[in-house]
């Protein structure tokens, strides 16, 4: 047997770090839609679990939403069963729900998976370099800051990414080097769908304009963002809990840290007492509460609730009607 | 005399409002290219001086880079003072030193603007929300984390920025509306500047993509992320305090903290040592000396030194030649 092939390395590498930073162990799951991504995961995921002792489930969703989209599902689970995965088993899923048929798709795809593995298992999933660039783009176009730009997280009980520094291409070329025939989303190519747009247009023209190297840095940054961000959570938990007396907040405690810590630390408060929808603007005015206090009165909040000061303390009230 | 123009109004509200907050006194001074919206700025700035006691002083920067700059500047200086401002410099500046044209001449414009001024009086600068989203940009293009895409500031002794959240049409408007004609910049349209390639290419493309409001969502995104990267830095500055014996650093008291502050102030220590062109990945390497210490080696750093653990201490060393 030969050198395996670059691309095929640089894949088997990423999962074989991943799993044994992540501490696997008896299983683990692989969710497989039959693109180039999730095939080459898995082909990577049968051929490093040998090493590490690890058995190896196979998981296809079929959404049931094309005409078809069973014989897609069945391909992809033959696929696997060809490459020796130790089970494979296609669940099948209902879409319904609010917020558009990509949203419930979504949401239906992560239910079955999270019930199809063995609980305490991992569920590795397919997102590339490529998909994390558009993630941190479309959180940059909502501009609902830091968070929605630090992208997704290569751990995140259950789901495992190990690919999120591995290019789309990358997957491609692994998939050819091994004799797999991904199949074409033709969801992929449909400009109807943002996402579709920022791959084909935005992010080459951004490549061409900024000389190269966009997707990577996207990703780059996105990881130091995560970091930032994991570091002012872990503080403002820290505030949050020296503040907190009873239901209220301490404002002098707050008063003393930085605006940053502050608004994470009244964020959370806020949602703990069952503040929904709470808009960045009503954030910030509840935090000049403590940190632009001037005998102001207190601020209306989503389901009749207002956020005041009195003797030096934050509080939640029902308000008058 | 009517009502003032709606755009007219939101450009002199953004100035009194940063004037202001900055707590200017005595003097400002306001740096005028000649285009839209530092000519938006000035007019503005000389409207709202009056209420606030101020001396208005107008810098115009001839680079002389092209055949009749001295003629824009020339022309920019009279519209100053049909403006009524106090006073009317234009500065004449050498653009030379290394890094490209456009940086040499920031250098320079920069360097000028500075010494003009008043010592301790703030220079106005025209910077739109448009400037700020490709500013952004290209941070992310470079992909040099949190810092590179928070953008800039609108208070930087001396620098202040009022118009961050002015868009850049806004100031068109307001030019047209007090009969004030901008110089149009051939810079401006030339594709060979990325800047120039990001405005009229990649953000309008993003715009349409991404459905409306990105030059919006950037700046709001970099006006959390300076909030989020001051707290940080404020918090690394106290632990390289803590951490901080003589020109060395106790490892205990760097690994009880969150990486990301843990990186920061192992990056301050090292600059404040010396270090020049310290990269990611170099900084990482001297970060896992704690984060991830398994007796390793010491990590070769530029100008011939080399970070390494010794008996609980990080130190720095020349390496053995």
């Amino acid at each position: 047997m030969g050198q395996p092939d670059e691309a095929v390395s640089q894949v088997r590498t990423a999962v074989r770090r991943l799993l044994t930073g992540a501490g696997a162990t008896g299983e683990v799951a692989v969710a497989v839609s039959g693109g180039a991504d999730s095939l080459a995961l898995a082909a990577a995921a049968r051929h490093v679990s040998r090493r590490l002792d690890l058995r190896v489930l196979g998981l296809v969703v079929d959404h049931g939403l094309q005409p078809g989209s069973d014989q897609v599902a069945g391909r992809a689970a033959d696929q696997l069963r060809g490459l020796g995965l130790d089970e494979v088993r296609v669940l099948t899923t209902e879409v319904t729900g609010p917020g558009g048929v990509e949203a419930a798709a979504r949401r239906a795809r992560y239910a079955a998976l999270r019930g199809a593995r063995t609980p305490g298992t991992w569920v590795l999933l397919g997102h590339t370099r490529d998909d994390q660039a558009e993630t941190v783009l479309l959180g940059l176009g909502r501009g609902s800051g830091p968070r929605s730009i630090a992208g997704m997280r290569p751990l995140d009980p259950p789901w495992a990414r190990p690919l999120l520094a591995v290019s789309r291409a990358t997957t491609v070329r692994a998939c050819a080097a091994l004799g797999l025939t991904p199949w074409q989303d033709p969801h992929n190519t449909d400009p109807a769908f943002t996402r579709v747009r920022l791959r084909h247009e935005a992010l080459p023209l951004l490549e061409d304009v900024l000389r190269g190297g966009v997707a990577d840095a996207l990703a780059r940054t996105a990881a130091q963002l995560r970091e930032d961000n994991d570091a002012l959570d872990a503080l403002a938990a820290d505030l949050l809990g020296r503040a907190l007396n009873g239901a209220t907040l301490d404002a002098a405690v707050l008063a003393a840290e930085p605006a940053a810590l502050r608004r994470r630390a009244v964020r959370s408060w806020l949602t703990d007492q069952g503040v929904t929808d709470l808009t960045d603007a009503q954030l910030r005015e509840v935090d000049e509460l403590v940190g632009n206090w001037r005998g102001q009165g207190g601020v209306r909040l989503r389901g009749g609730l207002v956020a005041g000061r009195a003797h030096g303390r934050l509080g939640l009230d029902r308000a008058e009607s």
